[in-house]
């Protein structure tokens, strides 16, 4: 993969932790393979969550009522960002691929890099409201989350006590990833590590290195067609009347899952996605 | 209601906000009801959102190999947290009712909150694998979501573009709250607050304050019930076989939507909840 740049962005308090291994693997795998690899550490770097006015140089457009989207979105324009935001914005551009790799924490990212997607992910930068989801302005690029968990799998299978994990992940791969139109590739899940055997775990670094190898040839997961929904006020971005009417006659309609991202059975990687 | 207590989780960074309004007005509402109110404005508390070492005071377990949550779980049973999270447990073993009150970002919480409920919710403290949902730690109290959005109500309905609110909301509705055992109270939903006229925010804040005075009385949202699980290991913390042998024959047997929290209709409000 010459000429190709992966970007991780990793939260994990501890170098000795899987998360740190995982993430040492993508490194090395990566960058054998011919990417550049850039990193962000965040907790190493003392990334900032909070989104705050410290975010914006110079004055703000309304400083009796800061309303931080507005202000982020015009700093940008004007090159007024805090240079921590900058720098990442950097990385992004540059970046083919983006791993987000970290430990669950309240069956989602930590603050940490929750706070990176809340400052990072600037308004007009990564989106806008012409440009979302299919025709979102990363739709060039892949995305995905790679992560450990406390929890065995069986807790968030359907009929887990969690509940399902694609739609824990929803927020996430849906509401962040695909909303800024990465592709977003099936997530990495490395469920209940500190209760997997040393060896077991070791064959689960392997398998993410091997998996890695072939990375940007994975089909990404099939979200709903953006075209089928009218993207105008009037027509509230909701589905298309026709298509709505289309898929009335199918069983329940829309499933709840009709956005959810769905992962191909591999005998289907080649094939086009299908559409719900 | 004289001697209950609300907690109001508030994040955003301006008084001049919708926000701020919503949280004045429920101090304002509950205080007249005789609750004794408290606050965590967490931007002005400057609230650290990163959970680190710098949490736990005195020596670390094992300092080779960092585990926030052992390290977290061992310091609260020791007395050794930090003080900040040592007063937001204080507030929350006093509140009868917690009102998380937030400018949806990315589909969930602002990066600062998320860092209030990765820190705050220590592990021993608000949960633990025998004290979990139906059977948390919390379960005598009721929590809310309260929240504006930048997107309308139609592109958060099941066939709008970002796919139903409560699919959204499941990671913080169950994942969160009801994981914590707190019965969880519909959310609150100011919708799209900048494109609304003055006139119109204006009732939805008197609607937001008539609500507030019933609230207590509220039925709770209706989430699968934790007894129809089998919450060992062996078992997975999957539907008991025999729960899960009568859906089958129920269309789509279980349904995504199962864990989802489920608002009753009004006139159902007094009658005990459907179990999905
Ligand atoms: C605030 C908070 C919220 C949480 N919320 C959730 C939740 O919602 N759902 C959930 O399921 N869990 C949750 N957890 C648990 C959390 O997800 C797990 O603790 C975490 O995923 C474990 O990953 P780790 O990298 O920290 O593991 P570690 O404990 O660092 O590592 C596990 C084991 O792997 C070993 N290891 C390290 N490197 C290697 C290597 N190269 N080869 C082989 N072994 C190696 C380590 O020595 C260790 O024995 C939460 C935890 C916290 C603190
Ligand atoms: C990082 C980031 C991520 C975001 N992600 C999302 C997302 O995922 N989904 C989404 O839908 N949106 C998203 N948004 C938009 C965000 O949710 C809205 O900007 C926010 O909810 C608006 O609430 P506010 O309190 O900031 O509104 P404000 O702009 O502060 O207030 C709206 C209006 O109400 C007025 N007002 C204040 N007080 C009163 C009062 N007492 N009576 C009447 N009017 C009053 C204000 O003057 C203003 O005109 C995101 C924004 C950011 C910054």
């Amino acid at each position: 993969m010459a000429g190709k740049t992966a970007l991780i962005v990793y939260a994990h308090q501890s170098p000795s932790s899987f998360n740190a291994a995982a993430k040492d693997a993508a490194v090395q795998t990566l960058t054998a393979q011919g990417y550049k690899v850039l990193v962000s550490d965040l907790y190493t770097m003392k990334f900032q969550p909070s989104a705050t006015a410290a975010d914006i140089k110079g004055d703000l457009k309304d400083p009796e009522h800061f309303v931080y989207n507005d202000e982020a979105c015009a700093a940008w324009k004007e090159g007024r960002l805090s240079d921590d935001i900058k720098e990442e914005h950097n990385k992004l551009l540059e970046a083919d691929l983006v791993i987000f790799q970290f430990p669950m924490y309240w069956f989602s990212v930590p603050g940490i890099m929750k706070g990176w997607i809340d400052r990072v992910l600037t308004q007009g930068f990564a989106f806008s409201l012409q440009n979302m989801y299919d025709n979102g302005i990363f739709k060039d690029k892949k995305a995905l989350l790679s992560f450990t968990t406390g929890g065995p799998e069986s807790m968030y299978l359907p009929d887990g006590i969690n509940g399902d994990i694609n739609i824990m992940l929803y927020p996430l791969q849906s509401g962040v990833l695909h909303f800024c139109g990465f592709q977003v590739l099936a997530p990495q899940i490395f469920w209940s590590v500190a209760h997997t055997p040393p060896d077991a775990r070791k064959a689960l670094l392997q398998a993410w290195q091997t998996r890695l190898k072939g990375i940007m040839e994975e089909q990404p997961l099939s979200f709903a067609p953006t075209e089928l929904f009218d993207l105008t006020f009037q027509g509230g971005f909701r589905l298309r009347p026709e298509v709505k009417e289309a898929r009335a006659v199918q069983p329940y309609g829309l499933t709840p899952g009709h956005h959810l991202g769905k992962r191909l059975p591999p005998d289907n990687q080649t094939k086009p996605a299908p559409r719900d």
